[in-house]
């Protein structure tokens, strides 16, 4: 199970006084990026170098306490679904007092960078999905 | 149905290229708000002077065809689900081809804005939602 | 003098109850592209594609008076400064009680997308320049 | 001098390939909160409970290379002016292969966030922006 721990900023939040709903979707995927990142295999910089590009097809999201400008959240991310050419990562998200604030679901498909058409998951990222699947 | 046409700014998209998709459901909040004023009944520009808050407690999203830079988008929104303190509304994401973009839900309940307990939905947003119920 | 009105989203407000500083220049921008589109020059999607970028390489911005949710923004922009391969333009934005709430101006470059290297204004890009200088 | 580091996310580039300038201007704030919360001087989670607001005045960005998505970036930040009632940080930032990308400095100024009116710089703030004042 993959780890991030971020602090939630000013731009995060709204005039509501609490963070916007859609830039927990944005957390998942940070944890995403960073989470290649460690493993050695960061996302290529451009599209057109990429070897395949893991395009999000569905997400979800669920916000179970608020979540304020400062709070300190720890993202966790584990693999749910691990198939051919998709793949189904789970999140949430824990704020300093211990209490699950969200969760989140992005379901993501390997594609070809240049023909946009399926493809399967390459070799490295598939054995790095599998040690992380839960 | 509600409808909105937006332009997909440079600012909404990434680097590989596409819309950045937690950005669709801001689209989503961006069509309620603006339904809201449409109708009269424009969001509280402070929280401590709102009469209830539509806090989303779910949101989710499909993606279904590539939307690039400067795409016209035509969102339209109606509401699915209609219960005491909570309503679910359905977006849909048009382009200027007449593809079906994307797809999205998000689930809102009502409450105090100061105690942050559930609320009734109020009457005035009631027979609103009601009207756009499909 | 090209002119966008836009009302202030949740999204472009933080828990402080007013617009994000750095929003202001992301509207900047947005009226940009729209006056391209308006012209009947839209910017490319594509970068590759793109017979120029014009990348901002200077950006500033004032804050007059606080902008609140649901603002109406009147946003104007002119060409202050319009040189052989980079252009100045300046914008203000005005609320719906005739306030002036902000000031900013941008400096943008010609590129060649490939190259990245300056470029001469392209002529359909100057002419339109031209006739928004003050 | 405060130092921060941060990484390019996908969210935080373009469809033109590289960082969307205004989020230069966000990583200050970022800087400036982050410092704070390191000096056990967080930022107060709503503004109607803070002693002070550290209002933009005033924000100003330069860009010297192109940032790409998963770039490192150091951020520097130290206090160039300090007033009484206002202080200018200088930023600039730098990749992981030592190249300044960018610039910016933010004018701030303190407001008691009642009244809104002008306030002087806080006594333990004031400490702190002095020892960082290069």
């Amino acid at each position: 199970m993959f780890t991030q721990r971020r602090f939630i900023q000013l731009h995060d939040t709204d005039a509501y006084g609490i963070l916007f709903f859609a830039n927990q979707l944005r957390f998942c995927h940070d944890a995403f990026q960073e989470w290649l990142r460690q493993l050695g295999m960061p996302m290529e910089p451009r599209r057109d170098r990429a070897v395949f590009v893991a395009v999000v097809v569905h997400a979800e999201s669920d916000y179970r306490a608020p979540v304020d400008l400062g709070d300190e959240i720890t993202v966790t991310m584990h693999v749910a679904k691990l198939g051919t050419t998709s793949f189904t990562s789970a999140f949430s998200f824990t704020n300093q007092r211990g209490v699950v604030v969200g969760e989140a679901r992005l379901v993501q498909v390997t594609i070809n960078p240049m023909t946009s058409g399926k493809i399967a998951i390459p070799a490295d990222l598939r054995a790095a999905l599998a040690a992380n699947h839960v």
